[in-house]
């Protein structure tokens, strides 16, 4: 083994310092070629016929027990089974206060009732590093910023539903951007992920050899987000191209980093390149997401909103409130999407048919309020 | 601009397949040469004379205001000088809790006094990325998990030292690791940072190209700390060399990932081989932390506790009470450095001095408990 070979699944090299535009990828990134190592890991598909998701990884069948550890639960400890076999949807986002706003609006949406004298509880509390919240087939999950920190929550959800025997989930990332040519507030669906050179790969280091794996969303799943866009919506919702940096000063092309090291005309020389090569957003996590989930064989979509626009400037300064409308527009969509889905399969007459603690919404706004009012 | 070429800071190119082991980096990374654009840039030293933090970007002055988004804070909105201007430490770490602990801990051991009816404050709670507590000189701050989460940090934190015109700061990285050939509990003072190439750098695409920044430590905070190790330490402080992945699972050459395409044979090799070129411990930091402090001439050290021995296994299966003394192990050399600090300053006495609103802290926790007990 040589540190530093850049090596491909089908062990052909691969320069790394060469352009691969989205689109072309094929020609280099096989999409379904066989694996290093092949010799030790049995020939897998992706997913068993009955839907359920298989892992790309003979060990963990193996193991007498597997720790999540970084979502606080485990196979041995808990009945995975039991507590996330329901689940259909896994909806992603960055911060743990969004993806809790997230859970609460969605089990409005999808008419969802909590037993009498329960509350969502953040599942992943303890681990201190995700905030997790189930509403009966959504999960809601917090991943932070950044590949890296996305990758090791994807690799754990993705083995959760393995463990879990989930049938056919779908995940979707609810995120934010920066726009390219579009205005503030823009919703962006992801058609093609590409990296900070323009291709449509994920780049890792194994084994201290470069290994790429190609960045495909679900097409299908793309179109059918785009058609659930409203016309009264007060927004535009368009597909394009995303672009995954590992920085938000340098690497998105910003002036106000604590470095800069390029010129403005520089800067907007690179963001017309982007745009003229069909870039309508830059985020950081578009490339591992659509790369790991396509490589579990896990549709997956990314919907993300446009907090300014860059081609007018670097700083976010838009108020915290009108931020925090324009952040709820992705999950307008996506739950659009999943709404849609449980009605196709009969869950939403199901779970509007359950009983409700609350009679009268108006009437139990008025207890709230008088009841604070005693002293 | 061609995509995808790959500069260094002198324009040379570089061959990101090239293997450029630790040591030999200052021969294709030149420490301190010119920048890309230089032509924009003046030549800037890093630190002014009166040792507060100059920044490499020219355009920062020239800004109406400069908005710290992820930090929750603005040079126009806030007094960063009379808020931060007495920092002398920045202190980092993984998760929220870990850091408001360390708060806690630091509050303690340097003797710090809040004003009665005061309570540590998350200062950046409303950006919902990061959480930073500051006890007099000392800001302890979580950075979430992976280098593109604490790139966003430091470039915001180097801005913060300027625009609060703090002298001398000093940034820790206080963190959890694998160990390599060591038992789970030792604490590791990092000497040379290298990727998972084994390269001492930190690359970034900036504008379509693959920049290179050395991450070098500084070697005499690396000997002071070491050498506030105590003999008496129930555990073993060593120093080494440290490796920064973009991956938990398949990146750490774990077996236990949602996929896995390597045997358990190679996985040995591979870590042997780490082993053998001296790397004694994995994280997913170190090299971005090393290179941005180092650029913005931040004297800096990172000191990690390891939570397993990576060639004894994968998962990380500690209790959850020992792993958390495991984490105060960094926290307390860290303390030592800065108590050792403010003595020589003659800060720790002016500290101790302050009135405190506990007289007796005996009686103090007694009063808490009866007080606890009446209905």
């Amino acid at each position: 083994m040589v540190f530093g070979e850049s090596v491909n699944f089908d062990g052909s090299t691969f320069r790394s310092s060469k352009v691969t535009p989205a689109g072309s990828s094929s020609q280099c990134i096989p999409e379904w070629s066989s694996s290093i190592g092949a010799s030790t890991v049995q020939q897998t598909r992706r997913i068993y016929n009955d839907g359920s998701v298989r892992l790309r990884n003979p060990n963990i069948e193996l193991m007498d027990q597997d720790i999540l550890y970084h979502l606080a639960l485990g196979s041995g400890s808990h009945d995975l089974v039991e507590m996330f076999g329901d689940v259909k949807f896994v909806c992603m986002g960055g911060t743990p206060k969004r993806m809790e706003n997230f859970a609460h609006f969605i089990m409005d949406e999808i008419g969802y009732k909590l037993p009498a004298g329960t509350q969502l509880q953040d599942i992943s509390a303890f681990s201190y590093r995700y905030s997790m919240y189930k509403v009966g087939p959504v999960l809601s999950i917090s991943h932070g910023m950044g590949v890296p920190s996305l990758g090791i929550l994807l690799h754990e959800m993705i083995k959760l539903m393995y463990h879990a025997k989930c049938k056919n989930p779908i995940f979707m990332r609810i995120g934010t951007c920066g726009g390219i040519g579009v205005e503030g507030g823009t919703v962006v669906i992801t058609e093609d992920a590409v990296d900070g050179l323009l291709r449509s790969t994920h780049e890792l280091a194994v084994l201290g050899k470069i290994v790429h794996r190609p960045a495909i969303l679900d097409k299908r799943l793309v179109r059918e987000l785009k058609s659930l866009a409203s016309q009264d919506d007060p927004y535009d919702t368009i597909v394009g191209k995303t672009m995954c940096t590992s920085d938000f000063y340098e690497g998105q092309g910003r002036l106000d980093g604590a470095f800069c090291e390029f010129s403005e005309t520089e800067k907007m020389e690179y963001l017309e390149k982007l745009h003229d090569f069909g870039v309508v957003n830059i985020e950081m996590e578009c490339t591992i997401f659509a790369a790991l989930t396509h490589y579990a064989g896990i549709k997956a979509a990314i919907v993300c909103v446009t907090l300014l626009d860059r081609l007018k400037g670097d700083q976010v300064m838009s108020p915290k409130e009108v931020m925090n409308e324009w952040q709820q527009r992705p999950q307008i969509l996506v739950s659009r999407l999943i709404r849609k889905h449980l009605a196709q399969a009969g869950h939403l007459k199901a779970l509007a048919s359950l009983p409700s603690a609350i009679k009268s919404p108006r009437r139990f706004k008025l207890v709230q309020q008088e009841s604070e009012a005693h002293e």
